[in-house]
């Protein structure tokens, strides 16, 4: 047995008035209860620091930098870090990152029992849109916010154990997980903040979303045989309402750990990382079963190549 | 909206000594029903005129040879062939292939309205194993029956639409899914015979085993925004369990129809290729979002890559 305790820390929303102090508290208070209930990592969620900002536009420099961390820890952040390091909790923590150079990049960073930070990731698949589109019922402008992540999807040894990271619709995308299952990945974290109707498809609404997102992250721990630990941001914010819907996912594709509101609320689990050691060695033993001599389209080419069309 | 009407012809358990005339009048009897309930395709399992042998080990060539077909269409599943022409059907229809050379492959073919061979599949992800294996509660001696297919994921144009092919544990591969997603297939037909217990874990029976198998058709479904048709050969061969829960997925991921027995049972289900059209231009419209930059590993190596290990 490998036991890592998890507390998946579901955020309630963030306002769009809502000084980062506050929210720091909170992040806080739920680490305060992780402490409490014996975690030894606590996965908050994507953008956790502000209002999940993309579904406004602006061209205004200013409000758009106060979005952004320009260190991490900063001033606002160093007592979440301090208290971390004291309860000897590791800890996943997704932010807006605005770099020396001034790229931007939708962020999580992962840290050690000593609040040290061990990894960092840029989620690499932006959804949504590059430009302001009167079309849709409210913005998702992650593409004007963002670059795309240039770090891959690495993973690294944590607790004992080899953990990955990505966010939010990354999870959507087989290949994410994928690439972190070749790594030998036991357990995936990653935060997320997801709208709770597709502002394509408003008859979409909130069942069908959780569907997807559960779908998509029970799918990603099976076929990796990895544990899965998925963390929203969730409820209204400043009208806009995001699904909640944590959950931590076992190498099985089971669900044993679910958010039941929309609020602050930290769900806890004691995973066994031996859990992943069935599945990488059967049904998933990669290096027996997989046929890379067939999977050539797959990094070949990024969109459809539709095959010949019949001869008229 | 581009409907093609859909059958699953799911097939209850083969006995060994059931002769493939007799098969063969079965799969006419659910042709008949399908022409009948106005069906423009039916999909018929995995190695569908023969029980699931890979669970015998035998030397015997003379028995192996006698759950190979040479030729397809051959005698006994001529009259198929001509029934299908008749109601102008299309048809999916998986066997154990040796062709002239000796070699032998887990096969599929795909007919056009007319009976005519349009497409051929060989199952690429052979599960289980090599060679005869004490350890196990019963033999998965795919690997020792059949080569790896050598045709890859290739797609084809059949009643107005873009149609794939896959065979049993392929769908637990995301690979297979998406390798036909790049090529924009609107529906995946593949049939399976997968025992309702693991032969390797005694405690993971039916229940999990249907979970396991929704999970993934569900996921490749609706992360390739493509209609699924999945047909088992169910019920119990000669003591044998199989799973049944044949399944038509839409391209949200949703089950639309399902069986409710281990008999032969046909679904039939109208299904709009239109539907897949949404999810390819949005959240799935690949040549906006993917990023194969970070996906090399999923190519470059067929086994796991550990991180390296800390320095002692």
């Amino acid at each position: 047995m490998r036991i890592v305790t998890v507390a998946a820390a579901q955020l309630g929303p963030i306002q769009r008035a809502e000084p980062r102090e506050a929210v720091v508290a909170r992040l806080m208070a739920l680490m305060e209860e992780a402490h409490a209930r014996g975690a030894d990592l606590i996965v908050y969620p994507e953008l956790a620091l502000t209002t999940f900002f993309p579904r406004y536009y602006t061209t205004d420099a200013a409000e758009i930098d106060g979005w952004y961390e320009t260190e991490m820890p900063g001033p606002a952040t160093r007592p979440l870090f301090d208290l971390a390091r004291r309860y000897r909790i590791a800890m996943y923590l997704g932010y807006a990152e605005r770099t020396p150079e001034g790229r931007r990049f939708n962020t999580a960073i992962l840290t050690d029992r000593e609040g040290a930070i061990v990894g960092k990731y840029r989620k690499v698949h932006l959804p949504g849109h590059g430009a302001y589109d009167p079309e849709r019922s409210f913005q998702h402008l992650e593409k004007y916010y963002f670059e795309p992540g240039d770090l891959g999807f690495p993973v690294w040894r944590n607790l004992g154990g080899i953990m990955g990271m990505c966010i939010c619709n990354d999870r959507r995308w087989p290949e994410t997980f994928r690439v972190m299952g070749l790594q030998g990945v036991e357990m995936v974290l990653l935060g997320y903040n997801t709208p709770s109707t597709n502002s394509q498809k408003p008859e979409e609404g909130p069942e069908k979303r959780l569907f997807h997102s559960n779908l998509v992250l029970q799918a990603g721990a099976y076929q990796n045989s990895t544990w899965v630990v998925a963390v929203a941001k969730a409820g209204l914010e400043d009208g806009h309402p995001l699904i909640g819907g944590s959950v931590i996912v076992n190498p099985d594709g089971e669900v044993v750990a679910s958010a039941q509101t929309e609020a602050d609320e930290l769900l806890v689990h004691a995973c066994d990382l031996d859990d992943t050691v069935f599945g990488k060695q059967t049904i998933f033993d990669f290096a027996r079963h997989r046929r890379v001599e067939h999977y050539g389209r797959i990094t070949a080419q990024t969109g459809v190549v539709l095959p010949t069309e019949p001869k008229a």
